[in-house]
This record gives structure tokens, sequence and C-alpha cells, in this order.
């Protein structure tokens, strides 16, 4: 296919994902900003939000406006506001990169459930992709609507779909620990610096956080998911374990995950667990799978950054093969250290 | 019984756990610390090692020295060293608390295959109580050899115990985060300031780590454990699941925890799950069980200051319960916020 | 003089400086907390803002419900408020410790200025003692209402005030780094802990801080003075720069330093530059003075916790001295490692 | 000019500026990097130091070996090394870009009672460009031996340049604040994680820091120098202090720095005081100048990551511009928030 279109928007630029995307977008090689817009900060510019970012103005969410100068848009904005405001820029024609939650739920009664309101626009969802391209590859050239996965289902989902895929998980165990941006950049006092440091804590629990039916409809199996709040900023790693009939060796274990993403440009299989600091700032995910034979217990363990695979650059790589581009064109793959 | 003692002498106060035995001991209002000595900093004055700590002389480790002045010596030594150590200062009529891994493990053969060396005093095991107050207090008057037990295993047991006597769990999974002075104070690039930020990590997986042995001597059953270093100092975080064969309701599971440490004065029950601030400087741990009723798993999380609950002040309780004081006496209750 | 009373009141425990007073309060030998309050928080056990702290209730703010069980407050209340509510407290009799602004400037003119608003208990300013006790200890047994210093004139005076009695400064320069504490616990974004991390800034710049007339009151002469904030919970270090006439060799500087405070319990003067570290959770200041004799400038250095002596311990500090007790009754020395 | 040669070599990779410099490089448009290697580490593919960066093997240090494939070697070694190696390398006919100390002082004797040894290439010395593109931008064109400046001395010229040009300062006060990677990677208990958190402290106090003859010898006026250390990662603040004879307004002052930085892309001049997260992982410089009209004073703050505007990529600028490159290319402009 061919390259439909550079000129990309950006809705809700005044979070952090919507910054990253900024970030990630104007260093593309393909793509031109064409237009930035938020809620809040609309009116100022780019940065009165975000210091050093230079004077490009925020601009008030239009549909019309974006419609005007952009082929995609790409939307960081709250859950609900999302499909409805996604709905609007589908309505115009726009591809829409959403990295809200409102379309990846196939089922608008467990969209009802778990976000306790009518689903925006469920005449929708038969069109959108589930836009983790690991999983849903062949799908995503020519989507025109893209839901990109949670941070909490990308890891988890990497981490165990070779185990559920290679019939070694019926069931599955999930203690996932996040970096505190994944809760967003409003105001209050919980995610404070001086109640955040030396503090951490399990939240969500017993099956009650918003994301365990997403990775349940993506892994098909019971997942016990525990979240759980670690003091920096950015990152996400995935605990998994499963506990199947047949314990294979480590090396089949090993090789099986080699082989499931020999063709996934931005996993590496990696020799020991990995670390969120390998993953800070890039689209890349690092899984170790290993085994422990006394207890007949597979675990594996997926690195990624919250805001990188986990948000916006999962969401450049949904639009990058969308538009038949290299999966990882404009995505970092080398970490800042320190 | 009545008091036998004040006196009392650290061993090894040039590290973490050390230090907090002299912060815990010198406050205490039974205690008299009558010596203090390191490997490393004997000769100098305590506040060369730890600023702000006064004059008192580190000295050289000497068995005769400390029986000459008290009549209980803590030991916060490296494994092998401790355990030949107190050996000496049970030849010279000396209570040992011992922090150390060295008297943990009944059984000789699993201390050689975990620690990779001949057990340095197997004869003094028999006599050596598992200082885990809430499983084993009425052992603990009189006790002349404790070994106070790791971090991990304290916070695992803590929030397991209460399901493995219940006939709740025949195999578990622990997922556990610890802050970073549970490593040491040892120099090395791995621990640096600049390597931990923004890194969580599992490491010790498959089964591999050190206290793997002593956790599952105490629960009995098979555990999953899986260690995860996070960017903070002090605390540490027990998930553990249990898969029963017949789920109880959250308020049967609740109250089972309630009764179990009902007389457990350093154990709280908490309503939702804890955090690691929480319980920062002190010698409590908070639990709190929940169930996922869906997918038929109990999850218990159990918070602990690793260098108090976990280490130092959990020494002090069963010191306390040796000597037939009270058992929190001198231990801190309250965490610092911020 | 006699022990008035130990029955002391917290107004203001929802706040950081609030619970510190709580922490120190409930283990002090001398004092028995018979009330506490807050504006925010009333009506809930304390352990629901500050969990692990136990069930005792938070009061509504109530000049007579306090003064029917106490004789002193302690007031932990934004300025304006403090001033109004000091006021009331004692007209009904009760001492006052204001952690406040509100009774530190002598100049009602000044202080409207500062703070933007008239003052609103003019007539007790002649009352109010300023409770630095390393200056006005004289003053301060038997004192009825007692203006606790903030947190950046207590560190910038400890620093400067051997310099500028001895006649060694007619100016001078302060650069103080402070921890997010002083920031207090309302929820804005800027105090994020995604936003503070890695971050190091200047602000108040250009003499705009409103502790500056406060500082130049205490020491008689222009003080240029810039706070910073630096990514730490607690801490605060002062920076202090004079450019004498006659430059004092390094020993006679130490000498001066070492008999200023040779009958100040809580301020040590070191022999290195001190680390906030060092004083972390404690009552303490340490002091270092250094002359750089290539350029005729002294420079010193002290740190202290911004919420022990610059704000809660200090407090005590005041109380203990105003009713007889020894100085440093009650309030930490050790801090905690690490 | 003409562009002589992209290929470039990085000696030092397993430290923290040399990962930065294969991190800026390896996406540079006009780079490429022929041969990585270190004193450290070498025999090893790159990702066994810096996880997450790749196979590339990383070479013994070998004078020959970089001069047969590449046109410019990047040093970042310790100092004595560097100048040693530097020679080495500039007798093979190869462009030398140091990144440590030993090229910076003009005068043997001045390096020799700073470093305490001899200089190890004094006949190089008259060569070498102090990499200040601010200040020696003409100078750097065809520069065959160019010594990065240090990040204190960065950050302090870049303050105080306008003034010292402008006849305001005569002497000037600078306290600096530097992240933990400025003191590098090698393992010692004082970088800790356990010893840094919470820590703030100035050092090297009373002139004693060695980056102060390199700042004055840029400013030509006595600096009464500073460091303190912070905790964070990356970043470095300067606030500069002036009293000159005559205070300039607001306005005028301000007109002063954006006339004097009108030509350099990588300063900004700001509206109010910098932040170091405003310029983490980034080549930029920000910087904010303000009067006290009371005190008579000018104070000026500047921020820049001290491993990027401080180390690396302003040697790759240098670069950029001995190669006729523009300035800015292949450094990044915007930081990662958060």
């Amino acid at each position: 296919m061919e390259l439909v279109s550079h000129r990309v928007a950006i809705a809700g630029v005044s979070g952090y994902t919507g910054v990253e995307l900024f970030r990630l977008l104007s260093a593309h090689p393909d793509a031109e900003i064409t237009w930035i817009g938020a809620g809040k900060a609309a009116g100022e510019p780019l940065s009165a939000t975000w210091p050093a970012y230079g004077p490009t103005p925020v601009e008030a969410l239009d549909v019309d406006a974006i419609a005007s100068v952009a082929d995609t848009v790409f939307l960081a904005l709250p859950h609900g506001l999302s499909g409805a405001f996604g709905r609007d820029c589908r309505a115009r024609g726009l591809q829409v990169i959403d990295l809200g939650a409102d379309f990846r739920l196939r089922d608008p009664a467990v969209y009802a459930a778990t976000y306790g309101a009518a689903h925006p626009a469920p005449e929708l969802l038969a069109e959108a992709v589930y836009g983790l391209p690991e999983l849903h590859r062949a799908a995503l050239p020519g989507a025109r609507l893209i839901a990109v996965p949670g941070c909490y289902p990308t890891a988890t989902a990497l981490a165990a779909l070779p185990l559920v895929e290679g019939g070694l998980a019926d069931w599955l165990v999930a203690d996932c620990l996040s970096g505190v941006s994944g809760a967003g950049r409003s105001p209050n006092t919980r995610n404070l610096y001086c109640e955040v440091g030396e503090a951490a804590a399990a939240y969500g629990v017993g099956g009650a956080h918003r994301h365990v039916p997403e990775i349940e409809q993506t892994l098909g199996v019971p997942v016990v998911f525990t979240p759980h709040l670690v003091p920096m900023r950015r990152g996400m790693l995935a605990t998994v374990h499963a506990r199947p009939a047949k314990l294979p060796s480590a090396a089949a274990l090993r090789a099986l995950f080699v082989s499931r993403y020999a063709d996934c440009p931005l996993v590496e299989v990696t020799d020991s667990p990995p670390s969120t600091r390998e993953v800070r700032t890039t689209g890349r995910c690092r899984v170790f799978p290993t085994v422990d034979p006394v207890r007949g217990v597979i675990s594996v363990f997926a690195a990624i950054d919250n805001l990188g695979k986990g948000a916006s650059s999962q969401a450049v790589q949904c639009w990058n093969l969308s538009q038949g581009l290299p999966e990882a064109r404009g995505i970092n793959l080398y970490p800042d250290y320190p």
C-alpha cells in the first residue's frame, strides 16, 4: 500500500501521553504535526504547559479544525470524551488513533460494566482494530480506527501471549509494577512527591482494576491481575506466572519466545530479568521467560515504558503499520542512561 | 521470668541493620548499649561512619571484650562470619540475637546447599529459636540463641501464615518488592543512585533466591517466590496469592486474619492494601487479605520496613520477649510522614 | 520555674508539620496530647489521614473545646487563619505555639506588605516571642505566645548569626535548598511526583520570597536570599556567603562558631559540609563554616530538617524552654539511615 | 569549509558520558560510528554494559585501530589518561574531541597544581580550542583538538558571561547544584542509592573544587564557586550572583542576555527561573537573569543537563562546528516529560 498522508494532529497534548506523542512525531521522518490541541491549556503556547517545547499554539478541541489540516488524529483524551470525540473525527473521515479506553473492549456491555456509562459510540466497535501489533499486525494496514492498548494490558499480553498460544497456561497470575505517570497529571494529594516517595503498594486488588476485562479479552484465560504503584516516574514491569500441566525445559521455553517474537522488531527476548530502566523513553518491550522446575511454574518478566510501548510509541507503531511504513520508524530504541 | 540484663552489644554497627539497632536500642528504656563494634570502621568514632551519631568508639570484633561488658550481643554480620562469631559468643555465655542467615535453617545440609559452604556451627542449631514472634512466641522467653528471620521470609510469612494454617493454601505465589537497603552497603555499580533510579526489576528468579528454603521451611508448602528491586531506600511489600479448593468469603477471610493476629501487637490487619510508607522506620507489619471471587483466588498484601520488622526492630522484639519485657517496648509504631 | 502543664493540643494535624508534632509529642515524656483537630479531616480518625496513626478522633477547630482540655495549643495552620485562631486561643488563656507566619514579623505594616492583608491580631505582637532558642533563649521561659520561625529563616539565621554578631558581615548571600514538603500538602500539579523528580530550580527570586523580611529582621543586614526546590521530601540546606573587611583564619572562624553554639544542644559545628540526610527527622542543625582565602569570602553551610528544626521539633524545643524543661527533651537526635 | 568526515570513534563508552555520546552520534544524520572502545568492558558487546544497546563489540583502547577506521575520536576518559591518549591520537592525525580535563587549562603549571601531576602533553596546549561554542565559536571550524568544558564551567559561564562582558561583575558568587551522574560510575559507598536519597550537601568548598581554575580562566574574575550534590541523576543548575557598581533595570538586563545569545541556538533566555527537568537529556541551556533592586544584586540562573550541554551534546555541538555543520544538528531539544 502507499502512504496515505503525513499530516497528523494530536488531541490532548497537555497530558503525559500527549507530550510524548509530540516528542516522537516531531522527530518522525514521515510525520508532520499540523495541529495540536487540548481541553486545558488551549489558547496558550505549548511551552506554557511544557517548558522548552516552543511556541506552537495549543488549539481548543475542534473536529472541523483538525479535519481541515490533518488526515490522522491521535487522541490522548480521558475515556468517554475520547469515544465521542473519536466518533466525530471518524465522521469527518479522519483516521483515529485512540490512546484511550473507549474502543478497546469489543462488547459494549462489558464497557458499560467497566466504565460505569453507556459506550459513547458502539456503532464504531466493529471497525476498531486493537492496536497491539504483535497480535494484530495483519489488521493494521489501512485501519481507520485503532484502539491502542493500555500499558498494563500491553505488558501483560507480551509476557503471556506465547504461553497462552502454546497451551501452557489456562490461568495466569500477573503482578504488575507501574511508575506514577500512569496515574496521569491531574493534581491530587495521592500523587504528590511527598506521598509517593518510599511508597510501594498494590491497588485495584481482587480483580477490580479496569484493565482486567481488556487483559482477559486479549488472552482468553482468567488472569489474577494486581497492579502496584512504585516510586518511579515512568516504567512498567509485568511479572506473570503460569502452572502448566507439563513444564517445558528452560531451553524450550526460551525457544518458544524467541520464535514467537522473531518478526517483532520492538520485542527483545533477554538473557536475564529486564529492568524498566532498560526501556525508559523507548518503544521496546524486553521480555524474559524462566522456569522453576521444583515448583512446576513458568514465570515471565516483561518491561516496557508505560508512556512508550505502553502508550505513545505504540500508537506511532500502529500508525506506521497503518500507513505501510516500517514498524519501528521514528521509535526510540536506546534508553537514556542514567 | 525476670529481666536477665539490660547490657547489650552490637556487632556490625557499620551496616544499615547495625545502625538501626543502635538507633532503637539507644532509645529503648530497658536497654543499655555497653559495646559496639564492626569489622570495617573499627577504631573510629561511630560518627565517622554515621554522621550525627556521636563519638562512641567502634571496637574491633572481640568476643572477650563483649563478654566482659554485655550479656546480650546482637549480630549484624555477613553470613558465615555470623555463625562462627555467634558460636564463640555462645561459648562465653552471651545471649546471641543473630540478624544473619546462619541459624535460620534447621537442616545443615540445606544450609550448605543454599550458602555454598558447610555450616559454621551445626551443633548450635538445636538451641536456635527462629525469631518470628508471631509464630514462635512461646519459645522466645529465655532463649539464648535467636535467629532473626530475613526480610523476605518475614513479610511472606506474615501474609501467608493464616492461609496455610487455615488449610487455604497448598502452594503459593509470592511476588515481593524490596527497597535497595536490602542489598546492604557494599559499594557496587549495581546499587549506585544513577543505576537504581527509574529501575524496577525482578532478580533471583526461578526459585533461585537464598531466602526460598527459609520461606518454605516456615510455611511448609511450595512457594513460587520472586523478589523485585524497586527505587526506594527502605520498605518491603509481599504480594501473596493462593488458590484454595474452596474460596472463603471476604468477610470470613478478614475474620481469619483478625483472629490470627489478635494477640500480635505489631501486626495490623488493614482495610485496604498497605503501602510501605505506612510502616517506614517502624516495627510493624500491615497486612490486607482479599478475595477475587471470579477467579477463585486469595491475595494477601503485607508491608514492612525491611530494616525494621524485617531486621532490627524484629531483633529487638525478640529480645524483649526473651527478657520478659512487653513485646513492643522500644519499637517505633508511627512512620515518619512524609 | 515550675512546669505549668503537660496537656497539649494540636490544631492542624492534617498537614505535614501537624503530624510531625503528633509524632514528637506522643513520644515526649512530659507531654500529654489531649486534643487534636484540623480544618480538613475533622470527624475522622487520625488514621484516615495518616495510616498507622491510630483511631484518635480529629476534632473540628474549636477554641472552647481546646481550652477545656489543654493548657497549650500548637498551631499548624495557614497564615491569616493562624493569627485569628491564635488570638482566640490567647483570649481563653491558652499558651499558643504558632508554627505559622502571623506572629513572626514585629511590624504589622511589614506583615501587610508581605502577606497582602492586614494583620489579624496586631495587639498581640508585643507579647509574641520569636521562637529561635539559639537567639532568644532568655525570653522563652514562661512565654505565652511563641512564633516559631520558618524553615528558611531558621537555617539561614543559624548559619549567619555568628558572622553578623561578630561583625563579619554587613550583607549576605543565602542560597537555600528545600525539600518538597516545604510546599505543604495541597494538591497541585507543580508538586506531583512526576513533576518534581529530576527537577532542581530556584523560585521566589530577586528578593520576592515571603521569608525575606523575617530573615532580615533576625539578622539586621541585607540578605540576598534565593530559595531552591530540589527532589527530596524533607531537608533544608542553607549556603551563606559573606565578604568581610578582614578575613579571619579558618581556625578563628571555627572557634567563633564553636563558642557561639557552646550552649546550644541542638546545634553541632561539624568538620565538613553537612548533608540534609544527617539531620533527617531530627531536631538538630549541623553547621560548617569555611573560608576561601584567595577570594576573601566566608561560606557557611547549615543543614536542618525543614519539618524538624525548621518547624515541629523547634516548636517542641520552644515549649520545653517555656515550661522549664530541658531544651532537647523529646527531640530526636539520630537521623534514620538510610 | 567542507565536511572532513563522518567517521567517528568513541573512547570510553562504558561511562555515562560515553554512552550518551553513543546515543547521540548513532542518531546523528551526518555521523557514522566506526569504532567504540573502553578500558573496562573491552571484549564484550556494548549491551553487556548498557542493556538494550545491542551487540556492537567494545574494543580495547588502541590508537592504531581507531586511526584505521575513523577520522575523529571523542575521548570520554579519566584525566591524565585522556591527555596521553589524546596526544597519541593527534600523532596519528585524528581529530580529537576531549571531554576530559586535560586540555582545558591553558597554563600547564595551573594544571599541575590542580590535578597533582605534570601535564601529559603540554606541547598540544597551543593547538587546543576550548569548546564552549558560545564563547569560541569562531575558533572551532577546522579545529583538530577541542577541549570540551566541564559541566560546572559550562553552566557557570553561560550564566555569567553577559555580566562579565558587560562590565557588571568584578567578582561572582556561583552556587551550583549537580545531579549524581557528575560523580561518574565508579562504585563507592558515597554514591549508593541509599546514601544519596534525601541528601543535599555542598562539597569542594572554600575554592577547593578542581573546576575553579577553569571557571576563572573563562570568566577572568574571581568566582566564589561552591558545588552541591542533590538527589537527581542528571541535571545542573548554576545560581550566580553579582553586585555591580550600577544596577541595570530588569528590562535592560534581560535585553543584554537576549542580545548576547541571539546567535546561540542552544541557549534560551527564559521568563522565569529554569528547572533542570526542562533540559533533561537535551543539549540546551536555559538561562534567566533577574535583579534584586533593594539589595543591588543581579542573580542569574542557568540550567543544563550535566551529561548533555555539560558534556556529550556539547562535544557533538563542537564537532558540528568543526565540520561546518549546523551547530544543533543531531542534538536533542525536547526534554522527556515526565
